[in-house]
């Protein structure tokens, strides 16, 4: 293990319990921690954009689900989003679709290496149609997620909802207008903002936009 | 069941499946839907000022709780952030401790009313001290969350967290700068906005402020 | 004048110099200031949705003007940017379009009623033509300001810009992207929120949105 | 003037006229332009943090001024904010308080650069008091501004106004806090969002946060 501060032994880490210290050869300490999710989150490798916590956060809460949820996601991309929901709906299954082979393997990669057992990935394009019956939600971070919603449609349980995540104002209208009336629907953004809370001010810089959240619920 | 579209029958909807339909006097149509965590959430009743669900969802996913998760949560309130927790961890256990015996009561009446079986209130000022130990995460919406912090750092198990809500910079500054340095620490506030995505602009109203989340882990 | 802590008399108000004091029949006390700009914009008879002085001061800023400025400005809707504007570039004079009558009674009446002498009101559709020649600024805020950039083109001195104000995204992507190259350009919007210093916070409840501002500046 | 883009000789720009193109050694070409008081703030010598324009355009809209105001600022800084100002209540005069010599030299550099006539810049603390009578507006962006209200509170007129910008939350509580009942007053920020147009998307990156302004109005 070689960063900024030395180099740290793997075997020094592997023998350690949570909140032991290491030492490196340059005689820094290092706290040992059993990794969590938002660990491996952190440590996943990254191949497109990947949706930030606080988007994951939103999600989960505005889909309703939780452990036991059956959900269907697309795409995968780098399978950070795939991680978060399947460790909340955990033992439920998540269902990930995606169409390139390459973010596919990197997704796969990750799911691999932290375990994660619930998780099914298909190399398939959801454009195409949804395989699951009786979901409580789709989870789409796609370019046109208006593609999906004829399938959605028959997918979702009734009350089950699709959350849908667009980076463009474009997209949403489009989204948003192509959902047919048996759905109630809701569109925002949360702009997060980190405070210095010593000095009491916001950061200067900041993520000014992730995405645009549309939630919209299957009523009949 | 009376509304602005008349009125209908309760043992109609008892009768009805989720997705039918039922009429009231006025011949005005209602879908019947299961009501999940977010339709509870919607009726609870409230005494306090309530946590939102963007807030919810944001303080989940940066406790980095789920199925199995030991929490405890203070003050209570009117427990609609009892129940999403409870929800999110569930089997695990949700501790809840509130000092005022008409808050907890609204609470009790909420949790019961929605079947929920894994929270246990207390009438119990957190800031005399936490009964629970080997926490997964402590979270915290009082007025003076500083007092609790010398609680959850014995609480907590290593590499657990505090959130911490609160509306004022004041609050932040004192609960940041009295966290000890084996806590690392980050505060930020999400600002939402909601949409109209037909005409493709924000609403002109918005809530302007809900509160600041200070999360904190402990890492020895 | 009638007002909720009673009636003051105008001759007493007209007798006062700024800073002196009258009393009302339930005797309140009243300060009495000499009426400044702000003063006229508050004060100024409402119709169509007027602009914020957040972004008069933005459009102002952005569009580079000043005293002496050759400024064009539409639509005036009730005039109250249009006094802004007037008092910003006085003694140069502001022309303001209006196509209809309604509105531009109630802009007249307000520039009557606070003494504006550099205000020429126009009743002309500005997207037949800009009269005007070597203008410093165009100030729109039009459904379709798209209609007015070949004319802008042809009316602005080179240097000169558009300050062109929308509430949707929609006209600012039509906008936008009918710019000519010769134009540079810039598109942002002000949210603004108000803070309670005491308790250090924020307003609960926000103006979200009022409009995005596109500047151009026109470099041939 | 050499630049990416090549080298273009003096000569050639003093040549031109506004809107005329010269050409680089590399055939580039540039548009030649009369400079105006954002190209001079733009091009100026920068020395501390300056206010950006935004609110360069709030701070005059709130305070109320305009050609003829008669305006006292401190502290100067690089006098970006200076030259905006002056530029504002020409052929009024501005008055600037700077206590630091190396400053007031770069904010004088400007002055002269540009051939801004009317302003006064004193080496002088502000916190011992303001020599200014009868002032339209005191504009501070200091550690301290709330040494400056029992000086303001003499120099300014009736009716007139302190517009005061703090970074720090913990700032804008002392200076509000520290203003006499005599004072009306309002406090906010703006969050500058720079959009995409073309993709209708906001930037990914933004400012967000400059400062907090705290507008107070002497009413007696």
């Amino acid at each position: 293990m070689h960063c900024n501060w030395g180099v740290v032994k793997a075997q020094d880490i592997d023998k350690a319990k949570a909140g032991e210290i290491v030492e490196s050869n340059k005689a820094m300490k290092f706290h040992v921690l059993n990794p969590d999710i938002l660990d491996y989150i952190k440590k996943a490798r990254r191949g497109p954009q990947a949706v930030t916590l606080k988007d994951m956060g939103l999600i989960t809460a505005y889909a309703g689900i939780h452990s036991g949820s059956k959900v269907v996601e697309a795409g995968t991309g780098s399978g950070l989003l795939s991680m978060y929901l399947a460790h909340t709906i955990n033992p439920g299954k998540l269902v990930t679709y995606e169409l390139r082979e390459d973010f596919r393997a990197i997704a796969i990669e990750n799911f691999e290496r932290f375990g994660f057992k619930n998780i099914e990935s298909k190399l398939q394009n959801i454009y195409d149609g949804v395989d699951e019956k009786e979901l409580d939600a789709i989870i789409l971070d796609l370019p046109e997620p208006w593609d999906v919603i004829p399938h959605a449609q028959k997918a979702l349980k009734v009350g089950g909802r699709i959350v849908s995540y667009s980076p463009s104002v474009n997209q949403v209208n489009k989204f948003s207008t192509a959902l047919p009336e048996i759905f109630s629907q809701e569109t925002f953004e949360c702009i997060q903002r980190h405070w210095k809370p010593d000095t009491m001010r916001p950061d200067t810089q900041m993520i000014g936009h992730t995405g645009f959240l549309t939630v919209a619920r299957k009523l009949e």
